[in-house]
């Protein structure tokens, strides 16, 4: 986008707004005149920000994103010890709490393996996973389904099962309200696979 | 969205960011964990949106947002002063200056009369248009094609005429690469009714 005309503070906030994954430049102007026109809403992301950035650190424990040390899930006395539930991000933990149905703890990868992108398992908190594994009878491994993420988990399992932990994935399958026609072959494949008897 | 699962800072970037415009509560937590990952990103966002509210006014002739009074187009001396273009917002002028076809000076009203919202022509920049009209030989209004702006137009029509003042409006028709086909009456109407000889 052409900012040229814009004052210097104005270019400066369309060019933060445009970093944002999914804010294009057009739309990141629009949002920065917003911001202008509601000063108020401005000042109130910009301290949402700072205060976020400045209180939210990763769990000690599980690495998950929290304000207190260690985290409410990891402090939840009424959990299960024996369920570990290894996720990409912290956000994958506020995905799986929403379902409300999974009652053990959580165990943030940081990532998943990858390369070409130099992601090693050393770069991944693998080491704390394996040192969390007393008293765990399953972990469920609950990668995003994409190359990665399934080569991250064949690895993950390798490791886990040797010391005596039983290891799931998540179900693929069709997606609940979604259509046969657009789902793509390996999915069907996976249903098909995974097909439970009624 | 559920955000009982969020840290209470996290939840507070959350909602500020769900209070811009066409960002939705999920799209806003994708932006929030996105940020604290990215902490750099989230101070410079901060930093900007501060700056900008703290350095950016209106034009004190225009009403144009700027860093400097009066704006780098009110002391422009190459423009021509006998054209002024009225806009309902700063951003408009932006999207005039991109085209390079304007030569003259702008003027934001800030909005259009709207009687319904309360809106009439005392809560818009009026008084200091009917100022700025010695030397003007065209006003161009610039307004957005919607009833307000249609009903906007004809009254500072019919203010700027008895004053000597010829008065424009930008063109009704086609947009550029559209089709016949998805556009609506009134816009072919307007489009056969401003025909052009080739």
């Amino acid at each position: 986008m052409n900012v040229f005309a814009y004052p210097e503070p104005l270019a400066e906030l369309v060019m933060a707004l445009a970093r944002l994954p999914g804010i294009g430049p057009k739309t990141a102007g629009r949002l920065a005149f917003y911001l202008l026109r509601h000063e108020e809403a401005a000042l109130k992301l910009a301290s949402a920000a700072e205060r976020a950035v400045r209180e939210i650190t990763e769990c000690e424990i599980c690495g998950n994103y929290t304000d207190v040390q260690p985290c409410r899930v990891c402090s939840a006395p009424n959990r299960d010890a024996a369920l570990l539930c290894v996720v990409e991000q912290p956000r994958d933990i506020a995905s799986l709490e929403k379902t409300g149905e999974f009652s053990g703890y959580y165990h943030v990868l940081g990532g998943v393996l990858s390369p070409l992108d130099g992601i090693g398992p050393d770069r991944l908190n693998i080491a704390s996973l394996l040192r969390r594994l007393s008293g765990v009878r399953e972990v469920v491994l609950a990668l995003n389904p994409t190359v990665e993420g399934e080569a991250t988990a064949s690895y993950l399992s390798s490791l886990l099962k040797p010391r005596g932990t039983a290891v799931s994935r998540l179900a693929h399958g069709l997606p609940v309200g979604g259509d046969l026609e657009y789902a793509d072959e390996v999915t069907i494949a996976r249903a098909l696979e995974g097909r439970r008897r009624l």
